[in-house]
């Protein structure tokens, strides 16, 4: 939680903290200055045990001013900045180099340092570059795990807010199934009233008009809606021009979030309209079967890396093939368990077997086994999003939602 | 152009370029792998003077397939960097350096490379430092410039993309404008049916719903609805509670892109509901003389300073402060004339006074005069974006709209 910075900062014995960047799709920024709308010019600092201060752009005060932090001026900081020097102080990196270290002189800040904030890779090695070079009594230092250890478990209001898109997003899954099942099939395709056939690129149109509704987006332009073959291919998003086919798993996968990269949701489910062919059925039994175990079998301070190990011993015990026994295998079992969600789709904690996170208060992560075979046009996957609430130690499922296989259509 | 990258790294004595990251909202990426909707593990390599590659969790080889770009697997990758090593690497950023000298190795890549793709800052820098240290027989140096040169102009195919972005989106804008046109005014307020005020939720809710009807949505969540005060501060995106008045000044700037981190559009108007007082006209008339003037001067070639010059010193001739006579002022002229619009909503060209750059065929480019006195209650900005047609070498706004600044409302 966000409370916990300074001892964080504190425990890998660093001074301070500074992030880079807009607010938008940026979610260090986003978290450190607390959602406030700001422009891609932007700096967050904060000094280990004092609250951080915000640099922006006159343009964006207003919005900046939202964070709750203190606001300071760019445009006063450049020209105290060049106070002295030559009025081209080389590249742009170098430029920042000098900012940067003019805002720390002002806020009387030195020692070591951690950088967060998405920023051009080249740009940013650059900028740490000149920053330690320019001897200004401060060191930016490696420190990965400063924002994400905070990030791990979520306050109340952040759980708010996840639950808050929860809800939004199971009504928009609640409304596609609605509208599945509103149609009819012919000749083993969904078709409409006209009897031309629904395609995933209308179920897909008709998803983002539903989120917006809602008010929530799909930031990240991937929602799954894949069938057959391509329900066997964990990622892909399914092909727009493809009509919907009975009988086929289709692998619903879809991620909205607040507008302006607020807080996500993670959710899929696995539909066969009309019904569900034998090796379907199977493949959805298996799956399902470990989803209820993993549900069932969640305790405070566990290993995250027991339930991936629980998933694989199952799964392996099935006949089906997985990465713990086949590394790189692209059939049957061929990802880990599950992730944090947040401000990011995927974030601290990893439900994996290289994972060495322990199931803590607070932590909000999915929990979404998954077979796939391409070779042979299947695959299913199960997803719910969890929080361990700090209150009651009880994982709670964000937004339940039925878990069913086969998607009824009409008769006729 | 992107088929000027090869002769754009010679240029820069440059032997490759490597991109890291996920596509989405990740400009760089996005542009390199032709908007493969492909995970934030992902790496682009492209050796100068051959092709790129694209290396990918095989979760994502259907969607990474669609680059039209070589695909290898990023597991196989891990287990070659890997070979002859302990298991455990050291760090994230020791274990990526690790990973990108094998790859390099396996294209048989050696030299000065550049680095792009929005990272974590800090990361970035650590990986370089590793990197660099590692003697793999290349470098990695900074260059900056090597992705927004190329960028800086677009091809038939980027164009078209934008075009069809800007079509939607003055389509959404007529739909506000006759939305708030069809409603009337009780006590100086615009108020529904039902007498109950027409807020600025109101508003950006239906833009988002008409956004998503369009297939393109508000990627940044920063639609600028504000009014009055807060149309006199650029980046005030509005207050949501706030009703509808009539006779001030509303912003109105909107920026949608493509989902998934497309294109981008780049439009302002500025209304008055029902009638527009003496000052606000005659705010308006000023920003609209030097909008037709700099619109109508536009020139192949010529510097881009020089259209922020000429609005500078037309402000000027006008008594308004501008940011030529007063850096850093608040009130009158505050930013620059313009930018390139693209894969970012701010990006090469800048028409700026410190710019060193020309209008060049294939540049796609706002122009955006505004005049702001917060301290007064209003701000005026009037944007259009510009394509420089290479073929005709002309001028095209790409989504022409009407300028006028009343939006009349119903008498009853």
């Amino acid at each position: 939680m966000k409370n916990k910075l300074d001892s964080i900062l504190k425990q890998h014995n660093l001074d301070g903290l500074i992030a880079l960047g807009g607010s938008a799709h940026n979610p260090a920024m986003y978290y450190l200055t607390n959602g406030a709308s700001i422009g891609e010019r932007s700096l967050f600092v904060k000094p280990r045990g004092r609250k951080g201060v915000l640099v922006v752009n006159a343009m964006e005060r207003d919005e900046a001013g939202k964070s709750g932090l203190r606001v300071l001026d760019l445009h006063t900081i450049q020209v105290a900045a060049l106070a002295g020097r030559p009025a081209r102080v080389g590249t742009p990196a170098r430029a920042q180099a000098q900012l940067l270290a003019t805002i720390l002189r002002q806020l009387g800040m030195t020692g070591r340092l951690a950088l967060t904030g998405l920023q051009d890779a080249g740009f940013a090695a650059e900028l740490v570059a000149q920053f330690n070079r320019g001897r200004f009594g401060s060191t930016i230092v490696y420190a990965p795990e400063v924002l994400s250890r905070a990030a791990v478990t979520k306050d109340a209001e952040e759980v708010a807010r996840i639950k808050a898109v929860a809800a939004k997003t199971v009504a928009v899954v609640g409304d596609i199934q609605d509208f599945l099942g509103g149609h009819r099939a012919k000749d083993g395709v969904l078709v409409d009233k006209a009897g031309a056939p629904v395609t995933i690129g209308v179920v897909k149109a008709r998803i983002n008009l539903k989120l917006a509704e809602m008010g929530i987006l799909d930031a990240e332009g991937g929602t799954i809606f894949a069938q057959g073959r391509d329900a066997g291919v964990p990622h892909s998003r399914g092909q727009a021009d493809q009509a919907l086919r009975l009988g086929e798993t289709i692998v619903f996968d879809i991620f909205p979030a607040e507008p302006g990269g607020g807080y996500f949701y993670d959710f899929t489910r696995t539909w066969c309209l009309g019904y569900a062919p034998e090796p379907a059925q199977a493949l959805y039994d298996d799956v399902r079967a470990i989803f209820d175990q993993v549900m069932g079998a969640l305790k405070v301070n566990a290993p995250t890396s027991d339930y991936q190990r629980m998933t694989t011993d199952f799964f392996e015990s099935r006949g089906h093939p997985t990465i713990a026994s086949q590394p790189g295998t692209q059939e049957g079992y061929v990802h880990s368990l599950g992730h944090g969600i947040g401000l990011q789709v995927h974030e601290a904690p990893s439900l994996s077997v290289r994972s060495s996170e322990r199931l803590t208060p607070g932590m909000v992560f999915t929990v979404e086994p998954g077979l796939y075979y391409p070779s042979r046009g299947l695959g299913v996957r199960l997803e719910d999003s969890v929080w361990l609430n700090p209150a009651t130690k009880r994982f709670e499922v964000l937004a339940p939602y039925p878990l069913d296989l086969v998607v009824p259509v009409r008769k006729r």
